[in-house]
């Protein structure tokens, strides 16, 4: 539909930088975005008339997760910049290359750099779009819900490592709009190295809230939800969200469950927990692209897919990223400019849609994705098993409801009177 | 002393590249840096048979306190990277920078970059020498108070800008030292752009906190002494620290004056306030120095100078950096390396002591030199002018009481009982 038809025949290298890691325990490593890469450039290849000119010559550096990611883009620049940059992911390690990046002219789009700092392209960030939706994109699902049901206060528990930090970044998002809406903000900040976690004072602080949002490793989560199961917090004075974006498929077979005395009494808690996850698309190109790309990936001797699992929106947005490029690129050239006008071809990418490999993508005039989310629900008690109740759809802020949701799940039921004293509420 | 003396002529040229904002608003512009660094390249060349032989090469470029840093080394680098860098002071800047450095193998020498992260010499910031005492070593003055005078409990009150952030950064090295000394530490951040700040909500911290320290514009810290004078706290409940290290010499003539009818209230409260500020020496040489660079910072059209001030630490720290580079590549030469063994160089400045411009300059084994600071108090109570009342010597943490020290001040009364309930001390 969008894609540009060219009149006049096109030969055009590309000199592509692909930053992210080479550890393979990272859902977005190198060996394992290299297939979508591979994919994309075939695909384009092969589109007689369209973008069968573009010569992508695709380079993969590491980026350690950290600051390798900007040593390498500016030792092998010295002798000649790429012309695209494809990564980083990690915060960290995306925002030394896409200051510098966009200090040289050169776009980067990634799939990651999901953190809120990221949305201020007016300086440093210029030449970022972002093919994945990120923290901010999906805190819009609980302003929405905020909104639809009425909730006012909120007691935020994550997990920070001080390191990559993904649960940090993930509610600051949240924090950002919960918080320009005035809704009343608690804060509880776990630290896995000194784990053990004090439960106690979790508790405490639940006391006040209506709504808690957690964003913690699989252990904690079922600590809390245990405690505030014993506590009667899970009978409607409260609702418990768990933000999980990136293991959306293996979600809900059984998180609860460990093979420990607690399982029964666990299962019971977490009929109480609404998973906000990414919304993931089953278009039919999409299935064929996923079985493609896992089957490389696992010749690559990568492992990390279970049966079923499609490949991760990492793995599907570096694809969508390089389609993407072609389509400003092209309308670039046609403009009578070229590979080099950086600004340029960032801003053809901006504020537009397009058919990317699992469905409609669209960028906002921010050069960011907009993103659909879902809420699962635990909605067979018996066998504990969850499915997803609710979709956000950002691209025009609605809520759709589906045949499992149930209002009573999130509404408050009249809530205790507060035992505990008021606490001052400072920012963080 | 501790000069090489050498055996035979040398010849060296040195490339160095000194990265400072322009902005002469900085107290380390290069206009300001510039004389003193002119000084000590003057002094090395007429140095017959020891420095003669060492020709620096000196490039200026804008840090811009900011990105603009590390742009400016890698655009200027891809040619010919520079064989030491003197600068980058903001925090934000020299993080970039030294890193990069580090990676290269390029010996960083600052005044500034005194943020508690830079102590971490173990990775991105191996190659980083601080010739002027970090935040954590001006800490060091409140641990060895705390331990003195038997103090508990603290509140640090300071103003986070979001940019530069110097007071986030000061007090965070005073609160690392602190918290691992298990003193109860409370927290208040004040947001400069949201001022009106709320002094009703300080002072039902203060009640909790014996030991008040403020790191703030001299505006919010009249106010906040005004308030705490009027609920008596100035009276002996509690102890009041500001933390004002680079002004020194400008404090204590009139700062809770402002010529409103607040001044005879404000001068009673500062009484109660003690300034901690960094002890400057003035041995004959550096009077000499101070007027030779002020004469030519004058002369390049740079003002801020009044009578009598000497030049700043940034200034005084630049200079030394050039003559404790010396010495490290002398000896280095001496064993056989030459200018390129960028991690010998570095490691030859650490664990020593020189004379610098100032005095004695001491590295620690860590590559941070060691500070000594002052307190001073208002001891004409009529003219409300201040003094030096106590030193603290890093070298040995000893501190030394001055004839204008009384305990009494520094003694706290009996506290009145709280009236409000405990809060949770978050960390932040």
């Amino acid at each position: 539909l969008l894609l540009p038809v060219w009149t006049s025949a096109i030969n055009e290298d590309i000199d592509v930088l692909v930053i992210l890691p080479k550890n393979n325990s990272y859902l977005f490593s190198i060996s394992r975005v290299t297939p979508a890469i591979e994919y994309a450039r075939r695909k384009m290849r092969s589109d007689v008339g369209l973008y069968s000119g573009f010569n992508f010559n695709v380079h993969y550096d590491n980026s350690d997760c950290g600051n390798e990611a900007l040593f390498n883009l500016v030792d092998r620049s010295c002798k000649k910049k790429p012309d695209l940059i494809l990564g980083p992911v990690c915060e960290y390690a995306a925002a030394q290359v896409v200051r510098m990046a966009s200090h040289w002219n050169i776009p980067v789009i990634s799939a990651g750099a999901l953190a809120t700092g990221f949305s201020n392209k007016e300086k440093e960030y210029s030449h970022l779009t972002r093919v994945a939706p990120s923290y901010l994109k999906m805190a819009e699902t609980f302003s929405a819900m905020f909104h639809h049901f009425g909730w006012k206060t909120a007691l935020f528990i994550f997990d920070d490592d001080k390191e990559e930090r993904n649960c940090y970044f993930t509610l600051e998002g949240v924090h950002n709009i919960l918080h320009s809406e005035d809704y009343k903000i608690d804060i509880f900040e776990i630290h896995p190295k000194d784990y053990r976690v004090d439960i106690e004072e979790i508790i405490k602080y639940t006391y006040e809230s209506e709504v808690i949002i957690m964003c913690a490793g699989a252990n904690v989560i079922r600590d809390i939800m245990l405690a505030a199961h014993r506590r009667m917090f899970t009978s409607g004075t409260n609702v418990f969200f768990n933000i999980e974006l990136f293991n959306s498929s293996s979600y809900g077979n059984g998180s609860w469950k460990r093979g420990d005395k607690y399982d029964a009494e666990a299962k019971q808690a977490y009929a109480a927990l609404n998973t906000v996850t990414l919304l993931r698309s089953v278009k039919e190109e999409f299935e064929n692209f996923s079985v493609e790309v896992k089957k490389a990936t696992q010749k690559a001797g990568v492992y990390g897919y279970e049966d079923g699992d499609n490949v991760n929106v990492f793995v599907e947005g570096f694809h969508d990223a390089l389609l993407l490029y072609a389509l400003a690129l092209g309308e670039v050239m046609k403009n009578g400019s070229n590979k080099k006008d950086g600004a340029q071809i960032t801003h053809r990418m901006w504020n537009r849609s397009f058919e990317g490999i699992a469905g409609q993508v669209s960028i906002d005039a921010n050069g960011d994705r907009s993103g659909d989310f879902s809420v699962m629900a635990m909605t067979d008690h018996e066998a504990g098993t969850f499915e997803v109740v609710m979709n956000y759809f950002g691209i025009n802020g609605s809520i759709q409801v589906l045949p499992g949701f149930s209002r009573e799940r999130f509404t408050l039921k009249d809530r205790h009177r507060n035992p505990f004293p008021e606490h001052p509420n400072k920012s963080c």
